[in-house]
């Protein structure tokens, strides 16, 4: 067995030994959901306080409105009765160290990469690739503040979201631990 | 401002008052990756032992393997770094509760919704809907060892997944806390 399945499944077994929330209802007690980044650096029960049943989180590459994001913010709201949602996406974001075209690149290389460190990522081009990501929208990111704005946005006006829902959006400081407000996007996210 | 917008930024100035993951580097520690569902009741980073900076999580509604789930994944492999994935579904899971043609139909009568409580939801039929989700698949779940296992042998076979990463199938219990696996999803996640 792999070792990180034998710990994954090993931590598991110390969360069942005490575990007293099997009585929770589907429906998130608190009726709010966070959108946010896939970063193994963000814990968004930690940053925003949740317990088990509180909350929705939905989170992908980037914290981005993607229609996926937007069909379980709708499934979240329609069926499970959430009525405040957050954007949060992060400083030193991976979205940012690359664009659509250098993604392609790197996959049209090779599926495999090299070695990676803090500082970024390079390419081996070990082996030959078959496939590129060219037809693939990365949903890379050039500044945070934009690209929370961009989302709320796209979020408040997608057809089948609601008006009447508030949105904020928010910075995540992987330096401080800090949630810091989006004006715009907080603007863009209000219910008129 | 809302209560529960105080309450997130409350949380977060204790979160962040003796926070010391300041430096922790982009890529994920082990090296691994979850895609889970967004449910509330589920909290990734306790069922299975994760701290701050070891693993990427990716949740949507149901933990599906969405075109956004695999967009995140193939960003985790080939710009993070992670190895191994797992697909985590979950027992009483909204996706069971309803299905394309339902949510087309209470979507096609009003954004907004009704009381919702443990047992399920029903629809109050108030105001006038503009718009419904017809054109939309919801990736609804009949059965959870099905779509765990369907989902294990998307990723597998998708163009943009390298053939030599394991991806590992499991059923999360929200009664237990138990990480059930699901032995023909971790099949069909093999490398062969």
């Amino acid at each position: 067995m792999s070792k990180i399945l034998n710990e994954v499944l090993h931590a598991n077994r110390n969360y069942r030994a005490d575990f007293d929330k099997g009585d929770l209802p589907m429906p998130p007690g608190r009726r709010f959901a966070i959108l946010t980044c896939m970063d193994a650096r963000l814990d968004p029960a930690k940053y925003a306080g949740l317990s088990e049943g509180d909350a929705h989180v939905i989170r992908n590459a980037g914290g981005r409105a993607s229609d996926d994001a937007i069909r379980s913010l709708v499934i979240s709201y329609k069926l499970l009765g959430t009525r405040e949602w957050f954007v949060i996406h992060h400083t030193d974001c991976g979205m940012e160290t690359f664009t659509n075209e250098i993604m392609s690149d790197l996959l049209s290389k090779s599926l495999k990469t090299a070695s990676i460190d803090s500082s970024g990522w390079h390419d081996s081009c070990e082996g030959p690739g078959s496939t590129d990501g060219k037809f693939i929208n990365w949903l890379t990111i050039k500044d945070q503040a934009e690209s929370v704005t961009e989302d709320v946005v796209r979020i408040k006006s997608h057809p089948l979201v609601p008006a009447d829902i508030p949105v904020y959006g928010f910075i995540y400081d992987v330096k401080s631990g800090q949630l810091i407000e989006v004006p715009s996007a907080t603007a863009a996210g209000r219910v008129e």
